[in-house]
């Protein structure tokens, strides 16, 4: 079974949508990457901290799909970090209310001893350096190292960035970023630009447009599933990685091939998220609606025209 | 050999973007229309007004590609419909800066009597009475009517456009359009409630980020090619519409499968359309080009994930 190590945030969520409020829930990248994930059969274990107010019940939903947790730190007199977004009407855009870092301030990682060796590393959304940190923790070097980031650390710490992006197979950025990754508008010139700068695939994630995967030559393209309601956009594009990454570790089979199912699996994973608050749907996923939404991506998309 | 009958404007454009000035070249959706259904083995006839201004070498430009112009009037004393425009640096919108209407403001169509029994009729966007003039002169019920509209005639002339709307198998608009017609933000939802107005089939065009092929329950999706650069997106979605209405008249087949291949077959031309000014890269195009991105296109959207 291949082994799949996830670093990212564990937090509370506090989201308002244009249909209705959530409070307080658990979010966090690490968490929907982690969720995701353990769609497939995998390993896979968190790397994060909470505070002694994280509750035991949100650490359960991660021990209950089997995700080793001895990585999440708890700092006893310490608190969870804490975002409170609210979304415009259309949902394609948001407004952070407040964010409380809390314990994520301080946050070193310790990768687990029995994760020192994973298949797959998913660096979740985080400041590059902490990237890094677990970079430099595993033992030999993993199959296949994907690292999520934003406009955020391009803007603050683009030298420590730019060592990340170095040393890694995968990147998952939105259109946007990619576009200041590079000062270029076209995609398909910024994702040969990102390539040269060291990885050998890119992901560009466009949120309801699809996800587009560059390797080389080759451009694979992933629709969004198109859904009578989008509910609240939390954690799609972590929930994507969080499917890309886990059927990677699953197969271990790091093709462009196997890159293009990724993709296809992390979007379709991507389109429950979004049904419900937070984590909501993910936690009652079943394989049979999976399949069955996958079979949607096929009618969506496939088609047969010979050429003559 | 399929029938097709076009009907749309043949102008004169005036295209600025970032990377140059057209001067006054050929336009008008009918035009645009035509050269892309001039890609299929199709008999096809464009139904048009243009001024005495309107050059022979123009003209020649449908003749030497087979397409009928008899339906297209010469008001010898008029001018032809003339518009000009400025796309802003990311391509994605535009100013008109001139429009200037002409001899299209009197336009009466006349369909050709030997069109009057075409297979499929293409309505290209023009005022809904137009368009309803020239169902009315069809002596049978076509295969397939499609029919482009836009905002302006659901601003200005609602009934006229519903009349149209009940007696068209296709319409195809582009997502803002889809919202505004139907009051629905899910183009899902959108596109449910324009089948209850009438077409059987609807497509919702995304421009760079592809079209959708909705009826009853089944959803296609058509991404468009990712280019490395965008030169003028004039014209695009009537190549796209031609494409489409194109591959249908030839292959008579009208179901969804068919009309799934057509929406490749219109993303396939348009991504051409945008890589020279206005009509220049449509009128060189050849049909080895047009298979090898066609290749492209199954590289780019077709996985294998075999469901267990």
């Amino acid at each position: 079974m291949g082994k799949l190590l996830i670093v990212g945030s564990v937090a509370f969520d506090d989201i308002e949508t244009p249909f209705g409020k959530s409070d307080r829930i658990l979010g966090g990248a690490g968490t929907f990457i982690g969720l995701a994930a353990s769609q497939f059969n995998v390993k896979s274990a968190v790397v994060s901290v909470v505070g002694g107010d994280f509750p035991q019940k949100y650490l359960d939903i991660f021990s209950d799909r089997n995700i080793d947790i001895s990585g999440i730190e708890i700092v006893k007199d310490g608190k969870t970090f804490y975002w409170k977004g609210k979304y415009h009407n259309d949902l394609n855009s948001r407004d952070t209310l407040i964010t409380e870092l809390n314990t994520m301030a301080d946050f070193n990682p310790v990768v687990p001893k029995n994760f020192k060796d994973a298949d797959v590393v998913m660096l979740g959304n985080l400041h590059p350096d902490i990237q890094l940190g677990v970079i430099d923790q595993m033992e030999e070097r993993p199959k296949l190292i994907i690292a999520d980031t934003m406009n955020f650390w391009m803007d603050n710490t683009w030298d420590e960035l730019m060592k990340v992006i170095a040393r890694i197979d995968v990147i998952t950025i939105n259109d946007e970023e990619a576009r200041q990754l590079t000062s270029e508008y076209s995609l398909v010139k910024a994702a040969a630009k990102i390539q040269e700068m060291g990885p050998k695939y890119v992901v560009i994630k466009k949120g309801e447009h699809g996800a587009l995967l560059f390797h080389e030559d080759h451009i694979f393209f992933a629709p969004a599933l198109p859904l009578e309601e989008v509910f609240d956009p939390t954690g799609a594009g972590d929930t994507f990685a969080g499917g890309f990454a886990g059927f990677l570790a699953e197969s271990k089979n790091i093709s462009f091939e196997s890159l293009k199912n990724a993709i296809i699996h992390g979007s379709n994973l991507a389109s429950f998220c979004v049904e419900r608050f937070g984590t909501q749907r993910m936690e009652t996923l079943q394989k049979a609606e999976v399949d069955k939404r996958l079979i949607q991506f096929k009618e969506l998309t496939q088609f047969n025209i010979e050429l003559t």
